[in-house]
């Protein structure tokens, strides 16, 4: 380990997922509107330097390979190298692996929250924080980061009983 | 930068701040009784293995430096390589820079908050997020995690105007 | 008007509604345990004196006359004569047509939410005070209390398209 | 009692007091900014013809015999017959025993909050439902909404130990 911090530029790139849903108190069902991201590194008092993209507002199970190629082409052309993406948590793992060999030099970390922000109890602040902070240190690869955890691309799963992200076998 | 994540034990030293305060709705002050950091590693659905241990609840304005000695001794007793010290913001940088030189061998990250969590709008989920992804990544030295960046304690202050911490010149 | 407040206990029945949904975090859909009337009786810090039963926890829309008819023998069961049920807002003015004519000599008020509780911008504290102060004044009818406003059993619709209550024609 | 409920608008005087406080982040000070009332209503979904004067901005314990004559004049020359006023709960109980018999033929609803609505687990809102119910539906007098309940101004007072509203002995 050593202990260089890079300044670079973040690009933040929103998917949707439980992250970004809301209610919808006319019929009831959980929906997608705007990101909450920008409200949530304002709670945070974020100064980093980031510019962040919608790319689309999906729950990550109705993701297909067309989406999933097209994050991999918003990472390649992005001007730095340093990436965090917001993405549900059900298929997370596949996306991670998908990216991963697709873009090659640069440190992309994706995270998500197993409650929606809007409900007052989400663990979104914290794992954004966390990702945030991944994304300085770590050296380039695809990572995963929830629980206060990082993963690499290769080597985590979401355990589907317990909702938890852990280490494949 | 390498990509090594240390799965050591992280032990969380609680010293008080913004961070744990509470309103007492008895006599409209704000108080300290228990900390909220089990509350809100729960809540951020953390899985890493920590112990957390309360030194004192204090606001950092009245720490004195012998209370920084008797943190510093904790740090350097603690069986372990990683710790996160949860401290008020207004000395923050000033025991950082205590402890640094006091302690060897040791990754050692300082975080806070603006706002107590427990006024619902708290920047301490985002940054303590924060701090145990950097306390996981860095080498030894004493840091200070705060508005989504990590500072060298030799080169950190707390902006009184802005709140904000950044670079000493 | 007269200014004569009851001091008699109030039963709230509970039937569910969205006042009570929660998010399930593992399948990301809402869904119902236990109900929040008790904590958020608390967190008004109420020192009405109450009794709360839950007679079932269920969407209105689901809602049976069967279901109706157990509402209304509890009603009348009751041994006071204020009752405050809370229920889902779809059906909510079809129950209390139902309760009218029904259970006679006591005041009956329905109240509900937009939001759930959980959610952390809850409408459902809101209207919980205010069915609460109706019930305590108001002579034997039954009730609608939302927005604010009372409305009696005979002459309240939901509008659909805008999630309010109003008169009918 | 009987049922009738005014359509009258309702005024609603502002005065500061434990609703309206916030957190001073640079500071660590609680202090008033603007009111949270018209948020209030908002995420109350209220429907009710109110119209909102904040007269000042204070703590009740710092509230003077002239403060509360101007309060007493603002609710003599408003046009209408109710009128609900947010207000400190130190002195609550004096500032509507000093309106009684000052102000006549009106209906005066006091409420306020032992949290500050911005710390997210206040009793305002309850509160708030509450008063404006009360206030649709008492004849004139002076009362204080508080806990759930409703006192006249001549029998009322807070407990200093338990924070909560009582009848006098």
């Amino acid at each position: 380990m050593n202990n260089k911090l890079s300044k670079d530029k973040i690009r933040i790139l929103i998917t949707g997922g439980t992250f970004d849903k809301e209610y919808d108190e006319i019929n009831g069902r959980l929906f997608f509107k705007d990101s909450h991201l920008p409200e949530m590194l304002s709670l945070g008092r974020s100064r980093l330097d980031v510019d962040v993209r919608t790319l689309m507002m999906i729950d990550s199970l109705e993701m297909t390979d067309a989406d999933r190629a097209m994050i991999a082409e918003q990472c390649a052309a992005a001007p730095g190298e340093r990436l965090v993406i917001t993405h549900g948590t059900d298929t997370m793992s596949e996306t991670a692996r998908f990216l991963e060999g697709r873009v090659a030099g640069k440190t992309i970390v994706l995270t998500g929250a197993m409650i929606p922000y809007k409900f007052g109890s989400s663990d979104g602040l914290f794992n954004l924080g966390s990702a945030l902070a991944f994304v300085q240190v770590l050296g380039p690869g695809v990572y995963v980061a929830m629980n206060g955890r990082c993963f690499a691309a290769a080597n985590v799963r979401k355990n589907k009983k317990t909702g938890s992200f852990e280490e494949r076998e």
